[in-house]
């Protein structure tokens, strides 16, 4: 069932070592197949080494496992919830990439303060309330992408394809599981960056001119970069 | 003599050059067969480049050599100390990894901010008091055993699995010498974020029970991560 | 068409991911033909992994296509802006490199403040201004081209082989692709150096004399370093 | 002529790449010859990927070639007025590393806050002062050794391998090239735990006797570390 995605998804969670985004097994990557609302995603607590294609585990929108002899990631709920509420999405990655995680411990938006911010996320990185005693103690992870969908009202997922959980660390999507793997890669890069532009100058501006610019030469009818 | 746990205690002292936790002789690895009490521990400042299983050597609770062709670490009477008073561990280490050494040289806990910290110390990394003059110019190593044992009056070292000494660097445990290393990472890694986390905000608040959740999420008997 | 010239330049930016510059494709390196006035550069959003030196794409010195299968890189006008301007320039480089884009976030000039520097610059790294809206929202490369010209009334660009440009990232310049490439990873380097500097003493010193020194060491008719 | 010394030599410089200690021709290794007073050192601005060890230059303690093709360093007067000033040294060794080069860039003193630092330094890394025009204008690195020199007055270089001269970097030294090279690493990674140590901490203390302790339990008549 779904042996491509599964070949994706597998191939996409081997990206995030690759990528230094990852050590031990701090992260997981999922992909949907929109046509029958199946998710395929990392099992849970599984190795990198080992792991193999056959092992990632397929589930339906509401996370119930459709097929997989293991355990799906404990992030499964997050992961359906961002699926079920972003319509365009067709991938999800959890990482607790350093930089990124370290605005997330810290609490704070990663400020878009340079063109190559602009160049995927068409304004600040998001950053969610912390999760109230309640929710942390009811269904967590299904709560915790709640929290993820409610700091994204107003505000576009597909402009903005990545959030950072107080506390905790970053989640990112993107059209498939590749994609969302990019989009990990680019906001650990920016939230780097980020913290060492503001160390040197906590005064530092961007003009939101340019934000446009950078990001509307990459994405809409108007794109021109690539080929 | 012990030759299955000689094998593990030489691959976890590889693993910590592997991890990037180590640079030349800087750190040791032991791990203890309960039954018999005897402790395998890496010899004192040989090359991790040269290093065979059999260079292990084998001492007594008390660090009395065993069996071993070479000296053991210098730092044996610390590792002794701990698996006599912490009766679950089966395995310590001690680095001098980057940031966990900084934490040590600047005197200061490592606050838990975060759930990567919390998916494994239930509360922040203590920081020991130094040694005073006297226990520095005696039993030096055996007193730096007494020091980490003191700090931990009233906190469970199975559920905060490794401590920094101040002005030295880091020392950690586990089950046995693998988990020992895998603690050691991670508290290398959750020491560079929380550094990078209060040089984003100084302000920054963390949930207790964010902390409690997670912590047990992947402990006790309620844990539901992996498989 | 230009074979050899299209081979180091395809070389050359194969370099930049070498030298830990540039992930993904952010990044692009030219070289001219002073005696044609034809330019070589990379094509645009093509990954290195695939990227062959058939696919470099050939420009004259406005920009316009005179071979090649591909669209060049979006950054093209900013190139040939700098080889109109700079006469003694063969090579340009951008990358979004970490030390030397977070400077340009912060909107700062990199100071010399070292012998490493000077033995490269003859002073600081110049930041530009910010673009104007109208700047942006018109011939944006181009645009970003002149700014940097405009940085450099007064000052050498062959003694200063780099600029910053405001909320962007380095641009870098030589002899040829491979000293430009080489310049991109001194200005990288040195820009690490000078924000760990500053963070050790915001007060510290640098005297002319040294700048001085080090810099005709290696520039001009009085240079004595190398073969 | 000393074919086994430039072997030796030879292999040091390679190891300061492997180390991550220099990029390009960023950083020189001598060796000395005590018996006849003969010093072999690096050839000038030649690559590390193409050097042999039949490039090593042979000089007298007063820099004059004695053997070799090539131009040796041009740090070479640097290394002479230390042989000639440090009698028990074998070995120098010269980077531009970063966190080194930082603290000398920040204009101070690495100061003894760890027992890492303490297992090869007696005290902190001293800065020496700047400089003058006058110093700069006439035999710049022969004047670079002799203020090296004047701020060991009081100091024992054996006791403390290196130096960081004021907006350069460092010089390291040991009994031959190898141990040089050594310390060289030793520098760096002290020099980064400094750094980030205060970072943490900007009014961290430390212990004179635990300074010694690790000093001497590696060094001289009572030393019981290793084999």
């Amino acid at each position: 069932m779904l042996e491509q995605l599964k070949e994706e998804v597998f191939k996409a969670n081997l990206d995030l070592v690759k990528h230094g985004l990852v050590i031990f097994t701090w992260g997981n990557v999922s992909g949907i197949d929109r046509e029958t609302g199946l998710v395929v995603i990392k099992p849970s607590g599984v190795s990198y080494d080992t792991m193999t294609a056959d092992d990632m585990v397929v589930v339906d929108l509401f996370g119930k496992v459709v097929e997989g002899k293991l355990k799906p990631s404990s992030d499964t709920p997050t992961h359906v919830a961002l699926y079920r509420a972003f319509p365009n999405i067709g991938g999800v990655v959890h990482t607790h990439s350093t930089y990124a995680t370290s605005w997330a411990q810290a609490g704070k938006d990663i400020p878009n303060i340079g063109t190559t911010h602009s160049d995927y996320f068409s304004a600040a990185i998001p950053c969610t309330r912390g999760l109230t005693q309640q929710e942390v103690e009811g269904e967590y992870e299904a709560e915790t992408g709640k929290v993820i969908i409610t700091r994204f009202y107003g505000l576009n997922p597909d402009y903005i394809p990545g959030v950072i959980v107080k506390n905790h660390g970053p989640f990112s999507w993107g059209k498939d599981a590749h994609d969302a793997v990019h989009n990990a890669a680019v906001m650990e890069q920016v939230a780097k960056m980020a913290y060492i532009s503001f160390n040197i100058n906590p005064e530092l501006t961007m003009d939101k001119h340019l934000v446009k610019k950078h990001f509307y030469r990459k994405h809409g009818p108007g794109a021109y970069y690539g080929q």
